[in-house]
């Protein structure tokens, strides 16, 4: 199989370790992923981000064959049981291919919204363990243990450390497609870094325990950069297009609605339309694993769309802007209006300006704070081996890394209807 | 309003004459453009081209303030009434960025499956001219004769000869932006041109009478090789992208679905879950524009996933192969294979091995014959206007477009259902 | 030894078959390279062309590296006398990174300019197999017949047909890396195609005897676009590049520099600061090696420099023009003015002007006729192999090959002294 | 005048005041730029870097067009005065054309390896004012008074501050080329930044008292990542080509060539093949215009061919290496080595071994620092305006420039002949 991706160019899996991709691109399970955009509502703000997760699913598989090939060209000196074999290939590949199988409509935003559910990954795990799923006959199909091992793998535990920092680490291929990948829809160029440079500058640091696998490592100076250049793209992804006002604002909105429509549910209030895996995970906590597959973006757009006559008049509201795509407005607080104690007098002044308008200010007005950290090396101790064979911590070579590790990254923003734009700006200027 | 384009990277539209863009930007009409996807059902044989519409409609506006630029660095010479007027750049960007405003769910797709209904210019100049809709209302807001003029704009009529070309012509703003858009979602990277260059090259030609605004010319030898890669990108697209085997098989389902539909409904046999649009298009070859701009791609995935239970065994058979992308096979005839009566040969065969198999050979083989002119002059007689003021035709004095002039690119291939694949094949060989 | 380059971004010589590129590239022959301009005075055209044949160099060996990748991923069906063995991939690398080492300065103009000596190939083939230079110690140093073999693989001799067609064919490595590195120095992105998709398009065909290693042949339809992509590309950059008005201009002024100097040697008038290269090529058809290599960019600018004070006039009329970019000027002959008899009767105009306005015409006016083959597949039969292994000819199952095939592109231009311009343009318009 | 730049694509000065830009790039003085490469020696360490100061030259003045026009589509609210006349915007095209003028032989290094010369603004400055140059005669054909202004503003001196900052300040034009062209040529992709959002990020601050023209500013939180974005490109550009080993050790080379040939000079010893501009600036600190502008480094490096049979042993031995590409070696002190007595420790060591084996400690072991502030904000009090009007320096809003803020990145190495590596090494890990 070869097909031509517009992040990557030629992607092919064309050996025989690599037949396990083709066989579960075809199941129904990694199929619905067409139907769940990678970036939630992100399109919104950057009209290209229409992407899905098949496609990143591919590009993380591609991105897992050549870090495998890297491995391999550097396991020489490695004992036979710590490889990269043939076997620990497939497992990697589809571990690879199917690490977000588990994702509901719009990515992240699903597991926000109904936070009282299962998150992505158990359901990823109940896919590929299920023995009535498409992808757990296809990786049972030559080798029964295969679908616990990739699941295993998948949660970053493997008796090879490196292979499961690739699967799930700093560096690992889902990041290193979906990075790329989410520059290439939103034209975010900054979001770029050089994928060939960063996996020529892996290789197999020192084991931590006598017999233990090796973890992975940098490549000296010269694989420094394309770790700096790594982090600082992802810082950027997250600046500009993950932490973007009109995501967070719509993202916002929609966890509103779920919310609401859990309450109505639990309140005994029936509520239109509502698909059986949401009304049991609000009730309930769980649905099941048919239940939940059935879920996609479409099916949830179709449930908004249905909203907008909803009975309850909150629910036909926000249904309505976010069909109508009348979004929420945000006020950003920067330095020190960001401040915690800052941050809550802004929101209780937004809050009372909202009161003072007639709208309820539990519905209307919201306190947005994403954060993230961009570089943490706490629980993976990377290191970077120098030709002299000693190592060191990347912050303490790196200028840019010793500057932001363990710092963190903190976007503060109120949020609120539309119409009291001008009344809460000019309260807060005050 | 400033935005990122993963295409043209920032596209601003930030002056008075622009403030018409992000105004019809808000309309429900186009944003319904963000469901329908540019491509069809080309993400299944390209899994990054889930690029909608939407993006395209602003892609294309931008192209047209580019080329509104380089056209007003040169018409001094013209007389007034010939210049590029604010009132004509609002209506050049209105023209630009509605110009597809009416099509249907997987874009062109639509109207080829109901060949019967009305084409997607037919609804664009409908929902631009009902005063219902709130294009209308957005574009007559400051002036009422602009509906009409956008309208006639996008039909290719204007006093302006050169602006009618820029809308629809050869270089047209749509080609411009779907070719590099098409290519940037698919990865076809031989799908680029030199946008920058070929705008440049634009100049003011002859008038074909006196006192006519003059069309569109090509400046100089400079300008020649920014047509020529324009025509080869376009060139490169169908051949790699828009005639594509998958697509076209996929297409060619589809196509059948709805005429098994129509032929059902004829009949008089019920059918499930047919929206109201589809079925007054198959009974009375219209629809009320209320019901056509409820379809959307979603809306017709939907249809499909309802008619995986029809009753109808045929209907069920092709929507549960759509759904679960168990797509029809092609077999591509070659050179002398696909001379017209060869063709029909290789299809008689194919059909005979269908009724041998079992399988009704008109529901289950097709011939499918997709063909295009790359480069036709007939219709728009262009000239390179050369720094000593003499014209020539660009196939006089271009190696390349005059080998391929007038030319027709032709691929005919036979569409069958994947069982009858072997049998077909080794019939073939024979 | 790992390094950055600005065409295909990491590029990469570890393993020990590989390891005589980095031992070539030390050699003072090779590094010579680095003051020879690729595309010899271009840059005069495009500020951005100052790239050299050493960075050339290392690019083609880089592709021989990927090429060979690739066919000893398909190589295991040959017998094994047929195959990519390490001797022979050795072999493949230095002759892809030393094919060029007998180019002298300005590249192909220096051997146009001086047409009596032996040819860039000669002078190639002399340093890899004369003992002296450094170049020969480093291929003899493990094998003393290597230099032999790499200098019969650089003219296209090889038991195996495939790799003779790699260092030497219509898709050879260097052609893979000059359009590529021309194209990205000049900035013409018309000059691009997708090296990627190009190498995995290349699979082995069906020997043409019993017992013969196959030929190279191209895979299928997939690879069809990858080669019609590569042909046009060059099509291009001859279009933009090689036969720019500019160059061409400046490239005949060289030539009749060096012809004048040819001339007054010839006829015992001594001339100042010639090279003794030159001076021996110029009285006897030859010189020595040590000479030729003394040659490069820097020396025939300097002579240039000198000449500005020459004695004779001609000599130092030229030498100035030259230095201070006073250069000549082109006027294009299009369609019927450019067939062969109107060429010359506009010859003939030009000169008689130069005549009569007391220009020598034999020295001050040229008619410079360019013109290239784009696809010519006599004499290297090319094959398309289909999946169901029939084999087509290139031009019979592609559009765009099948209309380019044999066909040559020719550009015809006059080239004369600035000041007689306007003489010459009104002449001809009459 | 139009011209395809690998960097920028299309380029033009085709209007009335850009016409200064092609008379310009006729003159001599601009021409000898063609002779001078933009990196110096980084072609030794990045093959591809061999462009020079004259394509960086045109593209800062494209850069300059660009900013010129958002300057202008903003300054209708500054009063006539401070407006971008077309007067003015002559003097930032021939600014931005002209800054690198002065530039010596391997651009910064000459100045380094001659410090007791004039530094090149002095130089360029020269070359604007001496009437005897063709710069000067084309700068003041119309206006007298231009090569004065031209000076001025090169030197960062206008009454409008903005204009000054644009052709001197933290992103001015030259570094906005600069740092694109060489990332392009080297293929350090990490060096890309969005020059588009960048100039589109520029908006006027407020000025700083009554009557003064606005200081250049960032237009708000769009803005920030633009200039997040330019200065991380700039630190890579550092780390990654600025400060490469190789380049910093050939370097170091040729500082000890010139230092070596100027105490020769000075001791009075004849030293064969000197410029009569580096005799006259190693004797007396200074040259006349004419004999510099012979200077370029196609002379240097005949110089540095003829040293290598110098009588002096020293010049001798370094110019071999040098001409044959024997670099020198460099050692890294990293974190607590690189402490300023850790550094002079091992620099102690260094010498000692070069001592015991027999090399001149002075001559043949170098201690290098680099260090540059990638964002040093004290003498350009930057701000970002928000949409409401409040204005705060980027490092209280930018998570990245907060913590970079006046932080030094240090690089520091041991420079030592390839002969003493191993014992050097050895030495140091004791």
């Amino acid at each position: 199989m070869i097909l031509r991706d517009p992040v990557h160019g030629l992607v092919s899996f064309e050996s025989a370790e690599q037949a396990i991709v083709p066989a579960l691109l075809e199941s129904t399970e990694l199929q619905r992923l067409r139907r769940i955009r990678q970036l939630g509502l992100t399109s919104l703000a950057y009209p290209g981000a229409d992407h899905t997760r098949f496609s990143h699913a591919i590009g993380a598989a591609h991105v897992m064959t050549r870090l495998l090939a890297r491995l391999r060209s550097l396991h020489d000196d490695l004992p036979y049981w710590q490889r990269v074999t043939s076997e620990r290939a497939r497992e990697a590949l589809s571990a690879a291919l199917l690490h977000d199988l588990g994702h509901g409509p719009f990515s992240h935003l699903f597991e926000e919204a109904m936070p009282n559910g299962p998150h992505h990954e158990t359901w990823t795990e109940r896919i590929i363990l299920d023995p009535g799923t498409e992808v757990h006959r296809i990786l049972a199909r030559d080798d029964p243990g295969l679908p616990q091992r990739v699941a295993e793998l998948i949660r970053g535990r493997s008796s090879l450390t490196y292979l499961a920092r690739a699967v799930s680490g700093t560096f690992d291929v889902d990041r290193c497609d979906y990075l790329l990948r989410d520059a290439h829809a939103t034209g975010v160029s900054y979001g770029t870094f050089d994928l060939d440079w960063l996996i020529r500058s892996f290789r197999f640091g020192v084991e931590s325990k006598p017999g233990a696998a090796p973890p992975l490592a940098i490549d000296g100076a010269k694989g420094l950069t394309a770790i700096e250049s790594f982090i600082l793209a992802r810082l950027f992804m997250f600046q500009q297009v993950y932490f973007h006002k009109t995501s967070r604002a719509s993202e916002w909105m929609v966890t509103q609605v779920f919310a609401r429509v859990r309450d109505l549910l639990l309140d005994g209030t029936d509520v239109e339309a509502v698909p059986s895996a949401v009304r049991n995970i609000a009730l309930h906590g769980d649905a099941s694993l048919g239940e939940y597959l059935e879920l996609d973006d479409v099916k949830l757009f179709g449930c908004l769309a249905s909203w907008r006559a909803a009975s309850d008049p909150v629910l036909r509201d926000f249904a309505s802007r976010l069909c109508e795509r009348k979004l929420f407005k945000t006020y950003e607080l920067y330095a020190e209006q960001a401040e915690p104690n800052a941050r809550l007098e802004a929101y209780a002044t937004a809050k009372e300006v909202a009161r003072a308008q007639g709208y309820d200010p539990d519905i209307y007005v919201g306190l947005d704070v994403s954060s993230d950290v961009p570089f943490d090396d706490t629980y993976e101790p990377l290191t970077v081996v120098f030709p002299d064979n000693t190592q060191r911590r990347p912050a303490d070579v790196s200028f840019l890394l010793g500057r932001v590790r363990g710092q963190k990254l903190t976007r503060v923003r109120l949020i609120f209807v539309p119409e009291l734009r001008e009344h809460i700006v000019t309260a807060l200027m005050r």
